[in-house]
């Protein structure tokens, strides 16, 4: 099948780039490396089925030309302003490469009349509760990042474009993931911090924020397991049912580097910044009972994860 | 009070600025002339406290420069293409007119540091769900037009940008709306139709559509008793109990118009196009019990439409 994936570049997106052309597909990637790299696709640009695209999504008329041209039949959408921290900041950021891409590559979708989506959501669309199992059904989404609202919009888009043109759409709520080719969050900055001072590390809020983390293999996984579905939108939670604190992270981190030494100092906080979500728990009944388990558990994804940034 | 109303010239926006004037509070109205008009605002002109602006709600730099020389205090959000119908053919007009204004109008809140807005949401957040009373709390809110999502992601980021910004947003989701200075919509087109063709209508779909219709007046009592709030996003469903037919809209129509002869034809299917929902019923227990209710019924709201639209 002829697959377009928008955010090719990026942490999830090369590593799922990978899986599809292992599977046979022809895989073609579009990114303007505004998060994504080029050292993240390096490895796939020596296959035959392999094509990429530096482009900017929210150029309609070039987006649709390349769906055209590439006779693409499915669309993986991973494109996104995926660093909340630095939106809380500046918001636009989000309206920008998180909800504009959507309406542009649903645009094109529908004038090249092509069905099929898989779209990379998130748990910020729920907001801030703390105290419940988020199944799929929560009611009120109320989200608290400008993140949680581009994705949650693009999500309200998904299911207009799909009744309105007969699509057949398929959004996972993703939690933080994990793995080879992550390009910021926790772990990264962690170990960027260590590789500059040995003896200290600052954590953002208390420490005590605590999510769930998964590997970047068992997300891919659960997104071939799923990636064929009937006419309509389909709506999963994806994740582990462990989860792992920020302090727990930093220290597995400086196992890892073999640093014995380190004095964390905390900024306070529940909160690792405003708009972050301390803590999560996902009701994870409706994937599992469709057939998909995470193979890692949220430590061991953070240590995986954290292996493979040391090597580099 | 220094307040501004975003799409001022519109129906609703025109009818909620008179209101906010007689209260003796000092409006200032933005609009584009896209859906509102001349006439509309002819009659507020006069008014000393009011203040016209014939601009872009996407010139975030503008908008800013309004607010801030204005001094405002609140936002009254109303700038939307209203029109589903025409968005049904070209989707974009959503992503300009209703989405992005609202991106543009909280960032320029967040940087002018304005505290307090009104949203006009809708039922088409809902999307096309018959079978049940939508309360307030509904579970999976999924719009099927593109207007309905565009709405929804509004709403999404009005959740952010207030708790991020220590705001107090109210939120209506709106029935249909019916009276004076109405710009679009089944009445309006009705009485152009009957007007070209004094025999014939053309009814879009099977006529049994069934929605409820809310006077103006009505809803604009609602938005001044409900427009104090305190800190934090709160949402009301706002309608009348009652509903009214599309051909019995027609009647009422040709009654008023004294048109005894009029023969119907119906173009088919459930709904007037695709996206349209054809029937909708409200929970209105939360804004009963806040001590609102309606004047008007359905059929009564819109009998004083049509006369006032006979009149012009």
């Amino acid at each position: 099948m002829n697959i377009l994936i928008a955010g090719g570049a990026g942490f999830i997106g090369s590593n799922l780039a990978y899986a599809l052309l292992k599977r046979g597909h022809r895989v073609v990637c579009i990114d303007n490396f505004f998060i994504g790299t080029r050292n993240n696709i390096a490895y796939l640009e020596q296959e035959n089925e392999y094509v990429f695209y530096e482009e900017n999504l929210n150029n309609l008329e070039t987006i649709s030309k390349i769906m055209r041209k590439e006779k693409i039949e499915y669309v993986f959408h991973l494109a996104a302003n995926s660093d909340i921290q630095a939106s809380a900041q500046n918001p636009i950021i989000e309206y920008e490469n998180t909800y504009s891409t959507t309406v542009n590559l649903l645009e094109a979708m529908r004038i090249c009349k092509i069905k099929r989506i898989f779209f990379a959501s998130t748990s910020a669309v729920y907001g801030d509760k703390r105290n419940i199992f988020l199944d799929e059904n929560t009611v009120s989404l109320e989200p608290i990042s400008y993140y949680g609202a581009a994705k949650l919009g693009s999500e309200a888009l998904i299911h207009a474009y799909t009744y309105m043109n007969d699509m057949s759409s398929l959004i996972f709520r993703f939690p933080n993931v994990i793995g080879p080719y992550l390009t910021h969050g926790v772990v990264f900055d962690f170990i960027k911090k260590l590789q500059k001072d040995k003896r200290h590390l600052e954590i953002l809020g208390n420490g005590q924020q605590t999510k769930p983390y998964i590997y970047v293999g068992d997300l891919v996984r659960a997104i071939l397991q799923f990636m064929e579905q009937p006419q309509g939108v389909h709506i999963y939670n994806v994740g582990v049912e462990s989860n792992t604190s920020v302090t727990h992270i930093a220290d597995i981190i400086c196992k890892e580097l073999k640093l014995f030494d380190v004095k964390y100092t905390y900024t306070g906080g529940i909160g690792g910044w405003k708009g972050d979500v301390p803590r999560f728990r996902y009701c994870l009944d409706k994937i599992h009972m469709a057939g998909w388990q995470a193979e890692y558990t949220s430590d061991e994804a953070v240590r995986l994860a954290v292996k493979w940034a040391v090597k580099q």
